[in-house]
Order: C-alpha cells, then structure tokens, then sequence
C-alpha cells in the first residue's frame, strides 16, 4: 500500500495543497514520484496494489495509476496521519484476507537501484511472514539530525533473509554529537517508515495501543467491504473524530518494545525529497559552474551561476551570476532562494497564510 | 526636444524592444521616465516641446503626454541614432523659427532636485543665446568609467549665466586611473548628453561634419512643415537611407574644436539608469537587511534577503536568504541575478537573441 499523503510544504511553491509533492517528477526521470512508487513495487506486487490518499487527490492519483482498482484507492475526506491512513488499508485488506503481508511505502520518495530495494523487500516479505512487523533500515551515509534512526538487535535466522535482525529499539532525531556516534557504531539505520507486517499483526498492535482508533478504522473498513455502497456515509461520519497519530508511535514503537520488530537493512539511496537542497542533490547538474534544470518546457539562460531551477510555466529564465542558487517558476508563484535556505521555505510557507495570500499555497 | 529611443538592454526583461525603459517607472515615483522627463521642462518651455521617437511607441508616448500635438510627435520609422533624431528635430525647428533654441534632454535620465536642473537650464539657455551649443555638464561624485567627460576651459561671462565656461573638449569613456584623475583635478564634468544650442548653429556644424544627414533631414523637415501631407512619403523614401552616427561625432565634438561649445555645471544628481544596480541604487530600501520592491501590484514576501524586486504581474514572490539580489519577473520572462552583475544583462539578451528567444526580447 502507498500512502500518499503530506503536501511537502518545504518545496513550495511547486508542491501545494492542490498538486503535492507525490504527483511532481523531482529527479528529472520523466515520472512522478508516485508513479516510480508504484512501479518500484509493480514487479513484486503485480496489480496488488492499494493507495490511501486525500479526496481532492482522486483523479490525479488515477491518471497516475490507471492500472488501480477502484476499491483499491482509498480516499481520506481529511488528512489524519499515518497510523488511520495505514491502520484502515491494513483493516480493509485483513477483511479480504487475514493472512494477508502488506508493505507500506510512502508516495513521494526516491530509490536507486530498485533491484537493491527490491531485495531487500522480498527478505522483509520473508521475514514478515514468521509473524514481524519488518522496517527496512536505511545504511545511514552521513550522521543525519533530519531523520529517526532504529537500533538494531540480534541476527535472526530466517529462509530467504540472511540479513534480518531483530530491532532493539526506534530513536527520535538525534542531535547531530548523538547522530555521529549511531554511524561510527555501526548498528543503527535510518527509519525511512517503510515496513512489511501482517495486517493482523499491525492491527492487534493498533488495537491495543489506538483502541478508539482501532475500532473506527474496523467499522469503516466493513463498510468498505460491503456491497451495500453505505461506505461513503460510514466514512463521513466517523472520520472526522478519528485521532490523528503517527504510525510510530501506534504501532511501530509498541510493537518493538513487545519484541514484534525486524529490521532489514537496505543497501540503497533514499531520499524523501525533502526540501529543494535535495532536489539539487538528486539531480546534480553535470558540470560544477552549472544549473539543475528541472521542466519539460524549460527555457533558460545561466551564466556564472549554480543550483536549480525548476520551471513550471514557459517563461524564460535568466540567471546571471548567483550561486547555489534555488529558482522555482510557477504561474502564481515564484521563490528565489539558495540550497542553504531551503529548509526556510516552510516558514516562508506560514507567513504568506498568515499574510492572507492562501490562494497560492 | 525630448529624444525617446534606446531599448534599455540592461533593463531586460522588464525594458525591451516594444517596451522600452523610457516607459516605465523606474524610480518607484508613480510616474514614468518620459513623463518625468516632460514634466521637469514644462515649467520652462511651456507647451513647446517636441518628442523624436520609434513609430511603435506613437500610442504609448501620446498616453504619458496627452499635451502633445501631433506636430510635435516625430516619429521614426527605425531607430538611427542620435544625430538624426537631434538633427531632424533641429531642422523642423529651423523651418518654424531660425532664431529658436532648442534644448535636448534624454526620456529616460532621473534628476534631482529638478530646481537645480531647471536653473542649469536656465543659464545654458542664455548662455546659447551667445551662439554658443551649451551642455549641462554633471558634476562627478565618483571616477565613473561609465561616462563621457566634458574638459572645461575659461569662464565665460554672461549675463544670466554666471557659471558657463567655454568646452575645452570632449573625452571618450576613460579608464579607472584617469577617470580619478579627471575627479581630482576638478577641470571635468559628466557628460550626460544634454544640452541647449540654437538650432541654426546645430545645423551648421551637422551641415559641415555629415552633408548628406543634413541634406536628407533638410528635405524631410521641409515636407514635415508642408501643408501638402508629403511627409509620411518623404520619411519612408530617406529614412532609410541615412547615415547611423552620435550627435557627439556629428555636432558637438566639430563645434567644441571650432571654440563654439560651452558648459554650464550641473549640481543635481543625475542618472540615467543604465541597469539594475542603478535602480536598487535610486530606490534604496529604508533598512539594510531589506528588499527594494517596485511595482504597483507586488506581493512580495522576503526573509534575510537584500536587493532588488521588481515586479510587473500579480505573482506572489518569496526571497528568503538571497543578498544584493535583483529579481525581475513579468509575464514571460523572469531574471534573476545580482547588482554586481548588473552589466551583465546585456549579454544574456544576445545570447537569448542568439538561441531564437526574440519573442520575449
């Protein structure tokens, strides 16, 4: 299952309320990020493919994913976290099959090479199926402040994955001293929120830790189910009361400290794109004194200068002597700023709503 | 005479060919250049002023001064520098009045304090009155290798003009070293192209240096005056034909060897807008850490940012962590550098010309 929700509001003012950072091609690759979500799991999957997303999301998710059923895309009236988005896909899909191992991976994120991640999802798969909740661990490549990290435990020994091992515990973003001695130690990995469970296994950990939660996600995934067509009204009317909580602290963290959790660990690059630095790093221009152009219509002149530039419209775009440079062109919008500044944007973000100026957020 | 011609290359993407610099307001005042430029000499010439300019600015130029007569409106039907524009102005003037004085003040320069400049113009008027062409010369406030300097020689004494002197000479654009040299001695003065001459001294100097410019703007002047509506004919048939050459080569370096220039110093700021920096420049912003915005309709949001923004449409625009920026967006086509890079613009519209983007140029 694909939860695609989060609107990405450090990449503003490409990603918006109305055209999310999951429906936007941030590496140049010619595809969406959910689409390369969707492909990544496609060979793995076949057509099993679920995706939790918001109302207003329906159509440009399906133009996106023609190949999903519609009882396969499962609309949330507003956005209420992981753990309901997850949590409801996993009640839905346990009511089909309650012997069913669902994943779950995020619609806006970026992997390569997709054998490698694959790998690692079948040995998840594996190791889910002796009754784990799996996450796959990121191989952390600097000591990042930005993302939580796993403590890994004993090696498990388990057919078809060799490099399972069992999760001590999940850690908070650490201080940057703190982060440092998690890579020189060598036993923990990044949480990247991807995971493989039974969906019983999910559910009877959201049961005891969300029981409210729990029980609106299992009435609503019944009227999902059924063929009386009462979901719509099922879901308008318990939805909106739902709690809104991270999957984290749902299921994962409980799960980990009953001994629930396996880590695998992935030998691959990850990103979650989160701001426009990463878009530059994602897509490094090919020579030093150079622009990262993003934009199938893009038309623009650099000299002197460094960066990105994403063009969303088809006016030219000169930049003439600034470095690492940040340019993002849209109809009703436009940010200047540089790499260093890109985890400012939110506040920029906020600002403008307090402004009044809503309407291109 | 108010000479409107020149595209402002520096000033792209907000100055360009069917938009030129002298129809914009560049000084954040609510007025634009020509029409500041109109208003400055109205209080002394009353409503005799003539403007010379690109027959595809007719409309526009008759909007920001709806008090000229179509008489007084020349229009060309291709740009041919300086000389022909002065020189046909000089010579419709001369068929109306021999004994006229014409002064010749370019529509895109910014002055201050215009009492200063009017009284500048004053004494240059009688000063002319002499026989002399008369330039206002700029007082330097800095070695600027961007200008021509005027030399000037022995005080002249006039009535009404204490300060004229006579013109030793012209000199071209110096280097750094001179230009210092030049401040320093106190003997020299910008030359900002403006000056106050009897037409019939204009012609006989232009007569002399470029017999046939002076033939062919004779002859269309002629049928300009004619009652018999030839002029558009005559314009067409040796408009294209005459010789592209700066008022400077044609008129008044020959006169300055031949004794027959004076200078009267001007002490007012003046400028004439030449690029970006001159606009952050003209519009200082009113803290330090603060962006310059120009534009009716802006919506500009800025965090540690400094510089320049200049907005011609409606578009949100947030500068977060960007100095000395220079931000111009319109419609269809966006620049992004810095003040130090101001020059540079140029460049980057030939490139552009180059690469086949002329629909933005």
């Amino acid at each position: 299952m694909i939860p695609a929700g989060g609107v990405g509001t450090r990449l503003w003012p490409l990603s918006r309320a109305n055209a999310p950072k999951f429906l936007h091609d941030l590496t140049g690759s010619g595809t969406t990020l959910i689409r390369g979500t969707y492909e990544r799991m496609a060979p793995l999957t076949g057509e099993r493919v679920m995706v939790v997303t918001g109302e207003v999301h329906r159509d440009a998710v399906l133009r996106q994913i023609p190949e999903l059923d519609d009882h396969d895309l499962v609309l949330e009236p507003s956005p209420k976290d992981s753990a309901a988005a997850i949590g409801l896909a996993a009640a839905i899909l346990a009511r089909r099959d309650p012997q069913i191992i669902m994943g779950s991976f995020a619609a806006d994120q970026v992997i390569a090479p997709v054998g490698a991640f694959q790998e690692a999802v079948r040995e998840a798969a594996a190791t889910a199926a002796t009754g784990k909740i799996v996450t796959i661990g990121i191989t952390p490549t600097y000591p990042s402040t930005g993302f939580g990290y796993i403590r890994r435990g004993a090696k498990l020994e388990i057919d078809g994955a060799p490099s399972a091992r069992q999760v001590e515990r999940f850690v908070e973003k650490p201080g940057e001293e703190t982060a440092q001695q998690y890579v020189d130690s060598g036993e923990y990995l990044w949480n990247a929120g991807m995971f493989v469970a039974p969906v019983s296994l999910i559910l009877e950990h959201l049961r005891r830790a969300e029981p409210e939660l729990h029980a609106g996600l299992t009435e609503i995934a019944e009227a999902w189910e059924a063929e009386d067509r009462t979901a719509e009204e099922v879901m308008a009317r318990l939805w909106p009361s739902l709690k809104k909580t991270a999957i984290d602290y749902a299921v994962a963290e409980p799960a980990a400290d009953a001994g629930d959790v396996a880590v695998v660990p992935g030998d691959f690059t990850w990103d979650d794109v989160g701001d426009f630095a990463a878009i530059a790093r994602l897509n490094p221009a090919e020579h030093e004194d150079e622009m990262t152009v993003l934009g199938d219509q893009a038309r623009v002149y650099s000299d002197q200068s460094s960066g990105v530039v994403v063009c969303d419209t088809r006016r030219v775009v000169a930049l003439i002597g600034v470095q690492d440079i940040v340019v993002v062109d849209t109809d009703d919008a436009l940010l200047v700023t540089t790499t260093d500044h890109a985890q400012a944007v939110k506040q920029a973000v906020e600002a403008l709503r307090e402004k009044g100026d809503s309407d291109v957020l």
